[in-house]
Parts: C-alpha cells; sequence; structure tokens
C-alpha cells in the first residue's frame, strides 16, 4: 500500500559539506546531473561496465564547463528570485483553480447523475456508488503506473528532501503530471479526502521543474541546491496558500511542518509568493464571475460587536482537549490501518498483487454507507466536503432557529434537518463515520491529504459543542441587560482548528482558519484551543506526518519531543561507533581496499597515523575506490605489461595476445561488496582469478581486477598494493563536523538538525575516538537498543556524573597522554620509534 | 544622548563552545554569579588583588555544588516552562494593563487641566506646555540616575541579546524599574513614542528576572544559559503580544525582529506565552468595565461582503510603495539626527553635560507645535494617539460623509474637521509634522519605542489616499449594479501595516493590525503592501532597530541583505587574519607570556607544534593566566625562597624578613597589559623590580611577579618561565569550530548566525591557517577595507577562478607538503631533527 521510499540512498546534505564553496556545488551537480543524464541515454549503445569506468575516471573533467554561467547568474540571483517565485504563484494558481473547476464539475456530475435516476432506487444507488469507485480505480491505477511517488501526501517527502536528504524520483515531472491528475480524480470522488497535503507536493514539484526549465534556459543559478532548497521551502509555502486562499497561515503551516530551523532571512520569498498565488487564486474566481470580489473562501458572518462571552472560555477550553485527543486518535487509527495490513501476510500479498482492489474495496463501503436514500441520510451523505463545511460555520443556530434555508447550494438544509432523527444525532453520526472514514480513506494508494478531512470534522465536533451549548443556555450566558445568544459557527471554527492542529502538531491552523473565514474575531477562543489540543496530542503521538514518516521509513531524524527530559544525559560517548574506519596518511593501497571492502559508510576518515589518531580530513568512498582503480587500473596495468614484454622477450605471443584482449575487452569489474572478509584474504594470497561480470551493473564496483591469468600480473598487483596511497588527486574534505564525546544527544540533535548533517566526528583533543551518523542518532533518540556495535546508555546514566567530574578528568588524562607522547617525539628520540603505521593498522 | 553599551565587553556565545555539555555550562554560569556576588560583598574586607588572586586559583573548585540540582531540574524542565511561560504572561499582563491605566490617567490629567484654564489661553499655553515637559524630563532624569540602559527601544539590544553576546546591565532589577516607570511617564506625556519596542525590553527583563527569582527558590534548571534564551525569545513575544493584545502577530514580529534562525520547536513557547498574556491583558479591560467581551483593541466595523474592489488594488500597491521610500526616510531622518548631534562639538559637549537639557527642549517644541489653539488645531493636536488611531480608522468617508459624531470621546470631529480648512489639508499636516517630529522624539533619552508613532503616520497616509479615492470614485469603481463606496478606513489599516513593516523590515505588520482591529477582510491588499513596502525600505535602509545597532555600535553580525550578492565569491581567506596566536604542547611558560602579553583575543589555539600546525583544541585566556600565575605564585615562590633558605643560611635574616613581608602583603600583581613587548623584553634579562601596584584592581593582571629585591628570585622565575607548560590542570575546548580556506562569505555567516560564533579557526587538513572573528566577518559584510591585518577581497574578485579550479590544486599541494612531511617523520629519521619548538616559536 505504501510506496517505496530510498531511504539514505543518497543523501545529500545542505551543510553537510560546508566545506565546499557554493559554486564548487553547483558545478559538481550540474555535472552529476550530465553524467547522469548521459549515462541513461547511452544506456543502450555501450555495456554499463564501460560506462561506469568512464564516469569514474574523472567525475570532476566536465565540472569547469559551466562556471562562469555560474558565476553571471550568482550575481543576477535575487533578481531572478522574484520573477521565478511570481511564476511558481501564477502555475500554482492556475493549477489550484483548475483543477478545483475540474474537482466541481466532477461532484456536480456525480450528482446530476443520481438525481437523473430518482425514479428507480437501484440504478441511484449504482450510479452513486460506481462513479467514485471508477475515479478512485482510475487515480490509483494510474499513479500506480506512472509515479508511484505520487501517492500520498507529500509533506512527508517534503520534510525530508528539505532535511537534506536527496529524493530525486519525488521532484520529476511524472510525479507532477501523476499527482495532478490522480488527485482531481480522488477530490472528484467525493471521498472524504485532501487537498493540500499534496498541493504543497505539486508546489514543489512545480518548483523543482520550473528550475529545470530556467536552468535549462538560462543556466547555472538553478543548478545551485542551496537555492533549489530555499525555493522549495517557499514553494511549500505556495502550495498550502493557494489551496486555502491563506498567504500567512500557508508560510506557517509550511515552516511548522517541514522546517526544524527555519532562516528568517527566506521568510519574505514564502510570504511573497504565497500571496501572489493567493491573490490570482481569488482573482481567477472573480474573474469567472464566481464572485464579486476577492474574499475568504468560506466567508463566515458572525457578529462582531459581542463575538463571544468570557464565561464561555471554559467551554472552548474543553473543546480543544477533546480535540486534542481525538487528534492522537486520528494519528493513531491511520498508523494501525496501515500496519494491520502489512501485517495480515494474506492480505498483505492479495493486495500487492491486485493494488487496485484495495482502493476500489474501501470507495466502495464509504459510498454505500453514505448512499443519500440509505444510511446517508442520518450523516448528511450527500453533501460534498465543501457544502457540509459551509453548512458547519453557518451563523445560526440550528437546534433553536433551524438550519438555514437560505444557502446558495440546493437542499442543504434537508441534509442536515431529517424529519425523524435530531440534528444532534445527524452530528454525531456525521462525526464518527466520517472519523474512520477519513482515517481509511487516507491511507488508500492516491494523491491525498488528511488536512480538509480532518478540519471538517472538527468543525461538525464543535458545531455538536455549540449547539448543545446554545440549548444550554438558550439566552447566552451574559448576565446583563443585552442578550447575546450563542453562536455555535464560532464552535466550529474553534473546533476545525484545533482537530486539524492537534493532528498535524501545528498552531498556525488556527491563522489558516481566520484566512478561511475571513473573520478573526474568535481569535482568543482559537488560540486557547490550538494550543491546548497541542499539548494533549504532542504529548500522546507523533503528528500524522512524522507518523507516516515513521511508518514509511523515510531518513529523517525525529524531533526531541516534550516528554525526552533525559536527552540532556545521554550523551555522544555513549551512542557513538567507536570502531571508524579510516586512512592514515601512510596507509598503503591494501589498507585502502580492506576499508572499502569492510565499511558502508559514505565517507571515510583520514587520520594522520594510527598512533597519533588526529583527524586531517575525511574523503568520500568514492574518491578512495577512483584512487584504487588508478593504481591498478588498466592503463597501469598495460605499462606494465609492455615494460614486462620488453624485460623478458619470451612471453612475446602471449603478452600481445592478451594486450589486445585488454584493449578491445569492456573492463570487467569484480564486485567487491559481494566479497566476505575471509574471501579478500584469501585473495590476498593470490587466488584472484575470474569474478563473474554479471553482477557489475548492479553493484557499481569501483575495484578493479582484469580478468588475468598471468601470474606476473598477480605478484605486480601485491606489489602495486603494498605501495603507500598517493593522496595527491584525491579530494578531501578538509573540516568534518567534529563533536566531542561529552556534547549531549539535545545538542547533538541540534547541530545536526541546524546543519543538516549526516554524520559526525567524535574527537578528543584532535585525536579521533568514534563516529556518530543519522542512524545512531535515530535509535538514540527513539531509544531503541538493539543496534550493533553501538551501546544505548541505560536509562540510570541520569544518575551518572552528578556530584563530581570524572569526564573532566579523564580529558585531561588523554591529554596527557598526548602531551607526554608529543614530548617524547621532539625531545632527543627514544629508541622505539614510530611504528610503521601500515603494520600497526594490519595487525 | 545614546547610552553606552557594552561591545564585546563578554562575549557569552550560546553554541560558541557546544562542546561543553549542558550542566557543565548551569554549573560554570552559577559558580561565575556566585563568584562575582563574592567578589562584590568581600571588596570592603579585603584588598581587590587578594581576591583577584583567590580568585583565579581555582575557579572550578565552586562548580561542584549545584551538580545534582542541576540534574534535578534537568528533569522536570518542561513541567517547568509551562508554569514559568504563565507567571510571565500573568505579570506582564498586568504591568501592561496598569501602564495603560496610568498612561491613560496621565492624558486625562492633562486634557482636565487644558480644559479648566479655558478663560486664559497663556495659562492653558503654559498648562499645555509644562506638562509633558515635566513628565518627559522626570523621565529622562530618572531613567538616568538608576539605569541608562532603560532609555531607548530595547529591541536592537534583544537582538544582540540573543545572537549570544551578554549584555548583563541590560537585564537587572534596576533597569526594569527604570523602564517601566521612565515609560509609562514618558507616555504619559502625549509626546509621539510607542509602547511596543520598550514592551519587548520590559518582558525580556521580566522573565530574565523570574528566571533570578525561579533559581533562587529552585535552583538549577533557571541557571541554565540555553533555556533562559528560549525563555527571552518567548518573552519578546509576550511582549507584543501583551501590548497589543495580538498573539500571533506578536510571536512573529518578534521572530522577525530579534532572530536570524529560528527552532520551530520553540515555537510553542511564544505562542502559549503571548496568548495567555492577551488574554489576560484584555480580560482584565473586561473585569474593569471597560468592555464587554474580549474583542480588538481597536475594532473596526469594515463591510464583511465587499470589503474592496480588485481595481482598487493598483491604489493599495501605489500605497504601499510610497509607504516603502517613507519607512527609508523615516530611518534616515531618525539615523541623520543622532549623527549630526554627535558631530556637532558644541552641542554634543552641552548635551552631555546637561542631559535633560534635551528632551526638555524637543518636548517643548513638539508641545507648543500642537497646542491645540495655536498651530495644533491644524493637525488634530489635542488628539492623543489612541483616539487619533480610532478616528483614521474609522469606517465613514470624511470627505463626504463627515467625521463620524458617534465616538465615545469627546470632541474628536472637531480635531479633525476644521471650520476653515479642508480634511486633506488637516491629514497632510499631521503627517508631516508627526514625521518629524516622531524622528526627533525618538532620538530623546527616555524609554520609547518608534513602532505606535509609525504606526500612526502610516494610518494617516492610508486615510489621506482613501479620502482622495472617495473623491475620485464618489460611487466606487465596481462597474455592476450594486454601488458599493470605497472605505477610505481601509486604506489607512493599508497604510499602518506598510509604514510599520517597512520601518522594522518585517511582514508581520500584517497580522498585528489584523489583530488589532479585529478584521481580516482586507488581507490581500494588506499583504500587497507589506510585502512592496518592505521590498523598497529594504533596498534603501537598514531596519530602524539595524540602524540603532550600528549607531550604538553593538556587537551584532549584520544580515547579508538581498543586494549582497558578491559576498558568494568573497572566501574566508580573503578575510581571516593569519597572524594566528597559537601555543603548541611543548611551549614554555615564557611563551604563554608572551602570547598573553600580544594578543587581545578570549581564546587562544593550541596546536601540535610550530612544525605541524596541526589544531588540536582552543584555550581560553583566563585559563593560561591561571597557569602562568600558578606557575611563578606565591606558594611555590615560597617554597623556593625556604629551599633556599636551607641550603645557604648567610641570608637567614634577610631572607627570613622577607618571607614574613610575603605572607603580609596583599600579594601586588604587576600589570602586565600596560606592557610594551620591548619591555617585556628587557623584564626577560633581569630588570624586574617594583611595579606599580595602583593599577592592579583595574587591569585585572594575572601574571605576577613578588615584590623582589633579590637576585637568586629574579634568577628563579627565569628558570620557571623556561620550563614547559603544564597542562595537565587546563581546561581546553578539544574541538573549537573550524572552517576551510575556500568556505564562501555567504556561509560563513550562515555558520556564524546559525551556531552563534564567535570566532571559528581556519584550517586546512587539520593545519591551522588562520582565525575568523565576529569582527572580521562584520567588516567584510560591511565592506570596509580599512582592517588591520586583514585584506578584504578586491572587488574584481567574482571574477576571479572562473573557468579554473586553481584552489583545489592549492589545496592539493598543502595536503601534499604535510604527506611528505609525515613520511619524513615515519621513515628512518633524517639528520635535521623536529627544531625545538619553543626557539622556531621565538624567532
Amino acid at each position: 500500500v505504501v510506496n517505496q521510499s530510498g531511504p539514505g540512498r543518497h543523501p545529500w546534505v545542505m551543510y553537510g559539506r560546508y566545506t565546499q564553496e557554493l559554486g564548487v556545488y553547483a558545478k559538481e551537480e550540474a555535472a552529476r546531473l550530465r553524467d547522469g543524464g548521459g549515462l541513461r541515454r547511452s544506456t543502450s549503445v555501450r555495456s554499463r561496465s564501460a560506462e561506469l569506468l568512464e564516469y569514474e575516471k574523472d567525475p570532476c573533467a566536465k565540472c569547469h564547463v559551466c562556471t562562469s554561467r555560474c558565476q553571471k547568474f550568482l550575481i543576477s540571483r535575487v533578481g531572478e528570485d522574484w520573477i521565478f517565485l511570481i511564476l511558481l504563484g501564477l502555475v500554482m494558481a492556475l493549477v489550484s483553480w483548475v483543477m478545483d473547476y475540474a474537482i466541481a464539475f466532477c461532484q456536480q456530475a456525480q450528482k446530476w447523475m443520481y438525481g437523473g435516476l430518482n425514479s428507480n432506487m437501484l440504478l441511484q444507488y449504482l450510479a452513486w456508488v460506481t462513479y467514485p469507485v471508477v475515479l478512485i480505480t482510475f487515480s490509483a491505477g494510474f499513479t500506480q503506473i506512472l509515479a508511484p511517488q505520487a501517492v500520498g501526501s507529500g509533506i512527508p517527502e517534503m520534510k525530508t528532501i528539505l532535511r537534506g536528504v536527496v529524493l530525486k524520483e519525488y521532484l520529476t515531472f511524472k510525479t507532477f503530471v501523476a499527482k495532478v491528475i490522480g488527485l482531481t480524480c480522488a477530490l472528484g470522488s467525493g471521498m472524504p479526502l485532501g487537498k493540500e497535503g499534496p498541493f504543497v507536493h505539486v508546489a514543489s514539484l512545480c518548483a523543482a521543474l520550473l528550475s529545470k526549465f530556467m536552468a535549462a534556459l538560462f543556466g547555472g543559478i538553478y543548478m545551485n541546491e542551496l537555492r533549489n532548497t530555499e525555493m522549495l521551502s517557499a514553494a511549500c509555502a505556495v502550495g498550502v496558500g493557494c489551496c486555502f486562499a491563506a498567504p500567512i497561515g500557508g508560510v506557517l503551516f509550511s515552516i511548522e511542518v517541514t522546517s526544524t530551523f527555519f532562516a528568517v532571512r527566506n521568510y519574505w520569498r514564502g510570504f511573497f509568493a504565497a500571496t501572489f498565488s493567493a491573490f490570482i487564486f481569488r482573482v481567477l474566481a472573480v474573474w469567472n464571475q464566481d464572485e464579486e470580489t476577492i474574499t475568504a473562501l468560506f466567508k463566515t458572518r458572525f457578529r462582531l460587536d459581542f463575538p463571544f462571552d468570557l464565561q464561555e472560555l471554559p467551554a472552548f477550553a474543553i473543546l480543544g482537549i477533546a480535540c486534542g485527543f481525538g487528534g492522537a486518535l486520528f494519528v493513531y487509527l491511520n498508523r494501525l490501518i496501515v500496519e494491520c495490513m502489512r501485517k495480515q501476510k494474506t492480505i498483505n500479498k492479495f493486495l500487492l498483487r491486485k493494488r487496485l482492489v484495495f482502493p476500489a474495496m474501501v470507495t466502495l463501503i464509504i459510498s454505500t454507507l453514505t448512499f443519500p436514500p440509505g444510511f446517508g441520510q442520518f450523516m448528511a451523505g450527500q453533501l460534498t466536503q465543501h457544502e457540509s463545511l459551509v453548512a458547519l460555520l453557518d451563523n445560526r443556530t440550528w437546534s433553536r432557529q433551524g438550519v438555514a434555508e437560505e444557502f446558495d447550494y440546493i437542499s442543504h438544509s434537508h441534509a442536515w434537518k431529517h424529519p425523524q432523527v435530531n440534528v444532534f444525532i445527524t452530528l454525531i453520526f456525521f462525526i464518527v463515520m466520517k472519523f474512520w472514514m477519513s482515517a481509511v480513506a487516507t491511507t488508500m494508494p492516491v494523491p491525498c491529504g488528511a488536512f480538509m478531512p480532518v478540519f471538517l470534522i472538527g468543525a461538525a465536533f464543535g458545531r455538536l459543542v455549540g449547539e448543545t451549548m446554545a440549548v444550554m443556555f438558550p439566552d447566552g450566558i451574559h448576565a446583563d441587560g443585552s442578550v447575546y445568544p450563542i453562536v455555535p459557527g464560532g464552535y466550529a471554527v474553534v473546533g476545525a482548528a484545533a482537530l486539524s492542529g492537534a493532528v498535524t502538531h501545528t498552531v498556525s491552523t488556527a491563522v489558516i482558519v481566520f484566512e478561511l473565514t475571513g473573520q478573526i474575531s474568535h481569535i482568543l477562543p482559537v488560540m486557547i484551543a490550538v494550543i491546548l489540543a497541542n499539548a494533549v496530542a504532542q504529548s500522546l503521538q507523533p503528528s500524522l506526518y512524522d507518523s507516516i514518516i515513521r511508518i514509511k521509513k523515510l531518513p529523517y531524524l525525529p524531533e526531541l519531543g516534550m516528554g525526552h527530559h533525559e536527552k540532556y544525559n545521554i550523551r555522544v560517548e555513549d551512542i557513538m561507533v567507536r570502531d571508524v574506519r579510516y586512512i592514515t596518511l601512510s596507509s598503503s593501497y591494501r589498507d585502502v581496499q580492506e576499508v572499502l571492502l569492510i565499511g558502508q559508510l559514505k565517507t571515510l576518515a583520514l587520520v594522520e597515523s594510527t598512533d597519533s589518531m588526529i583527524l586531517l580530513g575525511s574523503i568520500e568512498r568514492s574518491q578512495l575506490q577512483s584512487l584504487l582503480s588508478l593504481q591498478l587500473g588498466p592503463s597501469r596495468r598495460l605499462d606494465h605489461l609492455r615494460r614486462h614484454a620488453k624485460d623478458n622477450d619470451t612471453h612475446t605471443l602471449d603478452t600481445h595476445t592478451h594486450l589486445s584482449n585488454l584493449g578491445n575487452m569492456d573492463n570487467p569489474l569484480s564486485p567487491p561488496c559481494t566479497h566476505t572478509h575471509s574471501t579478500s584474504t584469501s585473495a590476498r594470497h593470490g587466488v584472484r582469478f575470474v569474478v563473474s561480470v554479471a553482477e557489475v551493473s548492479r553493484t557499481h564496483a569501483r575495484v578493479m581486477r582484469v580478468l588475468n591469468p598471468l601470474p606476473q600480473i598477480a605478484e605486480w598487483e601485491e606489489q602495486q598494493l603494498d605501495e603507500p596511497v598517493d593522496f595527491n588527486n584525491c579530494k578531501i574534505d578538509p573540516a568534518p563536523f567534529q563533536l566531542v564525546e561529552r556534547t549531549s544527544l539535545h545538542k547533538t540533535h541540534t547541530i545536526f538538525s541546524l546543519l543538516g548533517l549526516d554524520h559526525a566526528y567524535v574527537t578528543s583533543t584532535g585525536r579521533l575516538v568514534g563516529v556518530v551518523s543519522l542512524r545512531e542518532l535515530r535509535k538514540a533518540i527513539e531509544g531503541s537498543v538493539t543496534v550493533t556495535g553501538v551501546k544505548v546508555r541505560p536509562p540510570l546514566a541520569s544518575f551518572r556524573d552528578s556530584g563530581n567530574n570524572t569526564t573532566n578528568v579523564s580529558e585531561v588524562t588523554e591529554l596527557h597522554k598526548l602531551w607526554n607522547r608529543h614530548r617524547g617525539l621532539s625531545l632527543p628520540r627514544d629508541p622505539t620509534p614510530v611504528k610503521n603505521i601500515c603494520e600497526a593498522h594490519c595487525n
């Protein structure tokens, strides 16, 4: 059901490699894109391994092309920003408006079919049910075929991407098309699905595509990743902004939902783009004669002079707390459904084979239950989400004045006011049914969000509380002369903001609700309810988006919640991996080979010597691989063979045959990742022969051993491997991020979030003692103790070190050792020399 | 006029020393506070130098006391947060309400005096003028005497404090009292001054004091600096929130005005505290029967169904752009006045001597001009700011319907509608006069802000544009059947938001305006105008607060504005100081002494050796000073003398006399800071005799030389100085922040802002090559070329490196050198040994 994600597939971090200049980045990224494109285009022509070889020969060779262009566009940067944001806003407003139009048309068509067949109940039912089933099935199928990444909300993925992880397939044109069309169909079906979450994704897609388009037109600057991240966060604001015509709420919501640390200097981008987008979105409605002027989407008409009484505030507070519990329950229910279907193997297998059955089934059940002549009559089943919301925000009191008759839409009052059943029963049915329906519907593999359904349920719940209050206090609570009756619509507004705030763990739903209704008179009740709902929900469950991140196992750093007090007492030394892979300045190629065969980390530490362990920098895995392949590469191999042939004329024919072989064949690469350590050891003792070529394209192997039956080549290889590494052609990150052992988990989390780090080395006065990666940090925060090689601090750790100062002492001892060692070095040399580093490392 | 600031006096950085654990911080801070207190208390009993000596003996000795308490309170952290925020909100709401009450009373008293004397014009004038002059003079005098730090807005200082700089005197109880009373008097005088800025400061003061109070009651956690910073930023939100009853706007405004990077996880704190505070603030008004229920402060009653026509938007846009220019002009004018008075030496001298003359003069001029029977009749001089704003936000059209008569306050319509003069003339006079009056008044040395006056001018300007529009289109612009006349009050709202946004460079004034008026119907015009005003103002001038920061020379990192494109092309290597002060592991005490005598930096780099220059960590200056004083301290000196006396019995009497002298006297310290390098060199050759004791308490000297006429002591000192330093008792920061030479200025700025750094070392594969401090960064951003020892990159730097990749090459060369050197070390030793580091350093 849940689409596959790319956890850690290509973790590109924004500040992680802060040591490289911005322009260099742009160049590299450009080169990577081009190379990537080049690879894809030529796959059919040449063999994969040959390409890989070519690709890894000099990844920087093609970088220098666009530097001057980069420079030019870095200068004209800000001007481009405005244009870009205007374009983005314009496109998104158009998309949003057209989509709304299409959705309204779809829903109208369903109404019309249903209304036209009112002679025959069965036909009516078939029409009512078939229509959404067809639309949802189409949406699911279309998305599945075109781009499975388009499924779901998109906010969790955007959160991950803005954290610095590259999920490239999430920002392609295919995904854009799949998302827009899939979303239109899904929403047109009338299921309880939302537009907001997917719209954040659509806006980001739009920004990414616009960036690419502009890059193709103007080059340079539009390939800058840092800038793209800024633009993506603006795009998220645009997504919410033009979905609800709520620019301020959109900006705040997108910040709360996607960011951990927000750069205030990027604030204006979001506001500018979201305002422009919301403006165009509403102007289109005016031009289309839908509206007379620009107003709010769900305009309310509450009294201004006395919006609510002071004594109603406890009711609002209780509403907020209840919404908090409701929000947590919704998140829990949603996760439960997904996990349940995953665990049930039979269901799971069946669903995996027939991917369209599940959405079709869910749609069938939901639309059967909402069939107006059936159960739907007790839960206003015939209304669309938009109509329901308009009705719920009505400023009349239903229980006393009856449901307002003068709505623009036909037959709304009938929907809520059943002849036999009380309006309270209808509301309770509506809330309960919609609650589980929304939780189930949002797990369908179609592009859909949960914000709007939750918002609607919250509004219904608020209306229920408000109507109850109106019945309890028919003349209002106010004791003085004038009578101010209670406004249940105000409760609906408060409930909507509180429940959606609880589910998403945001406070800015308050602002969204003001912008949606066009009235800010209920600001204090809304704020109180939203804050209380957040407090309750945050202490019970993660937010819906964090929950989805966990379900999809996206590479994300969880938040330090409010309950994590012990995080101040866990230190880096408790979670770090002490067995760091490193190479020294005097490492031989054999050491490099071994390190590459064992570890999995993307970067390797470079230390001065095994003895001093002073951290000098870090080298990317690929750099080492290319070093190794240079050393053992075919050109040097040929040189050696030629020299060997000259020296020793007996093997002339043999060698020449081999040489010509070497020239023609597509340098087969051995897949070292499949080697275990033992085979590698045996390989060192001469068993180095044919390796399968078939797996090459899958394993991305870089360590090469040319198919070679000659014993002198094996000998030559041994020699080559024993040579010390020449780091001259190697790109080294000269200042990787360093922590110390005593850094608290809280501080480590802050630094990782702030700088978007992927890993950090732990040093003690210059000496490398460990490494912490995102994985360890995540495990430590989530409290798992089952990490291999990672010791999680015992729960009693918080009582350690209280009263004494052991760490300080140990640090001093460390320094003392270092100092003494250094003394030993700089004073007249003692008889024990510095050991051969290579030996020390091999032992 | 401008009070003294403490630039860099004690730059404590939040993340700068991120290598220390949180608890350790708390301990240190606590110890520091106690030691400080202890010093102050005992000053009268013992001599200053003796204390200094004791203080520096072991600064950590008293730290261990509160560790266990720390631990306990770190655990109960979050619970305390809620209580703290509620208390803060409650106190601030009470302060705000009482202050408003007092201000209203003051203004009423003036009205009453003025009204009661209407028989005699001269007496009336005297009453009108004397009253504000007395109040302002009292305010200025009171503030001057009690706490000069209370002068001005306080937002610039808060921005600096939240950046991590400690300006301790800004957060004391004295300042609190001075600010509250001074502000009440200043606002009560009716001058065009604001409450917002000072209120941010008052709230921060309140939070700081509350922290201290809680720390005294409960200890531990309330001494945690990190937590205090979080609380201070929440307090800023409370300040704005309870000043305007605008919780959301308050939070956003405080974020925009004080933060560079904002941690979203602290968001709820601000919202919670500001909402609670605004709620209590408005509830107090209800309880006091001022209001019937909780509503906005400046409630408007604009039409909901058709707030504005689409075709009015160009007018709103023009209004926004004009406000942008106006805002920039205001900031420029304000700075011009301050600088003008500073430069004019005669004025300056006079003002410095008679500090109260300037505010009295300004008040006299302003109140004379607003005297209602005089010029004041053309500019609604008799109205208070509150009354003017209520009138300007009126929903009637003055030019056609006349000024509304039904206001609660008496004689408002008379104020605006002069019998002979057009309402347009009145408005123009009002705008022009208030503009320069506000700019002048905010330079007075009283606690005052500029937000409210600017807001008022903006409203007046908006009203002027709106009235003009109403005259131009008497039946509205709308072409269809229904007539919707133009609402000039809407223009006033837009103008107010735009002008205040332009002056403060914020977008959130839009939200504040919605919350102030209780209507959100004009959201799109307001947003458009605010964004345009910001765009214009930001490209012309810094924000008012940044301008004040520059005027006061506060230690702050300027923002990278929108126009700073070349920042991508300046690199750290262009701005770093290459001549870094460092000590090596094998340094002698003499080296330490020299380094301490020359440099001024707070921390010194510790490198492995002068040869390798591998950065191991950094040591605080004070640590080195205490190392040195330990080595040459009186106890060791006594030991030496005793031993010397035993060895050599001839000098018995003499030495013993001296010993008793040593025991009795208050170890006089030499003031090494006053030494030049040459005297220090001469001192090394034996000339080390009496040094003045008088300067000791001023210079905080740590390097001690006991008054000593015996030659053997001089000899002993020479020996001691030549000994290598024992780092065992020295606290070392084992991982100071590192940058590389190629890091761009843009990225450096981001990192410094993100982590609140004070300085960072520049390394090249582990080797220390330079240091960048806030000062260099600031200079580089501000484009000054006159820094000593700092080479600012030439303007053509942007064209360097385009097309080739020289830096990469140079880096490879560096590594090559390091590698070769290392090879040389680990291979059989060559005849040239590692030089005596001390020698190398001394040469």
